[in-house]
């Protein structure tokens, strides 16, 4: 399956302009072939926690998702888009959606591991773990930027039977490592393909770092991009994931009731 | 403090020769002002699991032990090596021990993922956990090889505490990902500072990596050696450490009442 993974720059809160970034790309990734497109942490909306929570009307969600669902129909294309959305108890969540190519919603997912105090003072952390989808014939999952970084997410997808995560992310300048180690660790580690999607340039004083990255189950770039807008293209597969997970069988060699037992000695 | 790193070639059941190495690599780390030497798995014997199951007599273990604390003793210098040792069912496990200068056991470590069907038939796997002890000012601990490979054994040592952990290895060649991107992933994902020490060379038909590394709290490599025999030396500061676990608070920031539920669910 052909993965298209979008690198740009949004414009905080300028809900028609970031569409039509996510409507020209959507169309060139079908046009190459793609059967899905990854996109940005937030990016319809731009990465702003503060102005987000101040600004943003959460009544304007369910109108911006019939877009980005008219967008994947319109292509025929998977999308995964993140966005806000209202929580049980009436406070503000960042979540990641992933879309068939009929625009219906296949599988959602929060944001458990919230980063720094913006995001804490806009946002509720979610509790839920990750679900597990088939898309295409590859059982798919999603995380959100920071939830990666911790080996015991992806765990818990790879348990779970994930063969592709799709990460939608909002990595500063300067976190290099996190693409080029942390992700690439993910993948081999729990021998699944990891797509990871950021902005790029600056959106209200931050700067993002680019850098996204495609990871396969050996922990191999598969694509990566420079720190500019970039459409990233990579061909994923099961039978990596079977090969990796023959070769080298972490996740049954895992010893998770001595994991247990440790954590109470 | 000063860490130095033996990568080097043992010569199977030749205990003499391996023994001379180690101490010629004490004698030039002691003289460069290191506190303390890593060296690989099973060094002192060679790795050759099935040979060493079918010919080593474990009643020669406790003068090699010996023998390894007079080198630590007469260099003054602390060391971490790896030999098999009998466990309480009477099987063979393979343990790393820290001994400080004087040459007292500091730490025995024994270790719990087996790697592959030769190492699975001539040793047992262990159980307990990874144990922390305070060396030189630097909390310390131990792994072995394939361990830590799995996040989870280094979770278990930096909750405990460690902000320094010694792993005798003994890598192929071409699992250069392991050394290249999971041992940095180690040291960034849960912000402690890791030395790998392998093999270099042919034992008993097993080519070994080199590619021996230490790497820093940020994820960056504080030395890596070739594919030859080599002896790396690295400053390992706690303040690295301290400042990692402030910038982003990973180990903070886990949510592992989550993960529990997440494995029942």
């Amino acid at each position: 399956m052909l993965l298209s993974v979008l690198q740009a720059n949004a414009v905080v809160l300028d809900i028609d302009a970031n569409l039509k970034s996510v409507d020209e790309a959507a169309q060139r990734a079908a046009a190459a072939g793609a059967a899905l497109l990854l996109t940005p942490e937030l990016f319809t909306v731009g990465y702003a926690p503060l102005r987000l929570h101040a600004e943003l009307d959460p009544a304007s969600l369910p109108s911006i998702r019939e877009r980005l669902a008219d967008i994947a129909r319109s292509h025929a294309i998977g999308l995964v888009y993140s966005l806000p959305a209202v929580s049980d108890d009436g406070g503000l969540l960042i979540t990641a959606t992933l879309l068939d190519p009929q625009g219906a919603v296949l599988l959602e997912y929060a944001k458990v591991h919230l980063f720094g105090a913006d995001e804490r003072k806009a946002f509720s952390a979610a509790q839920e773990p990750p679900a597990v989808v088939d898309f295409n014939g590859i059982q798919t999952s999603l995380l959100i930027c920071y939830d990666v970084e911790f080996p015991e997410s992806v765990r818990a997808v790879a348990t779970r039977g994930a063969e592709l995560l799709l990460v939608p992310t909002a990595l500063s300048a300067g976190f290099d490592a996190v693409p080029q180690v942390l992700i690439r660790a993910r993948a081999l580690e729990s021998q699944l393909n990891v797509a990871y999607a950021n902005h790029s340039g600056a959106e209200e004083g931050c700067d993002f770092l680019g850098g996204s990255v495609v990871a396969g189950p050996d922990g191999s770039l598969l694509a990566a991009a420079g720190d500019g807008a970039e459409l990233l293209f990579a061909e994923i597969s099961t039978e990596s994931v079977k090969a990796a997970r023959e070769g080298v069988p972490y996740l049954r060699e895992r010893r998770p009731e001595l994991y247990r037992e440790w954590e109470n000695s």
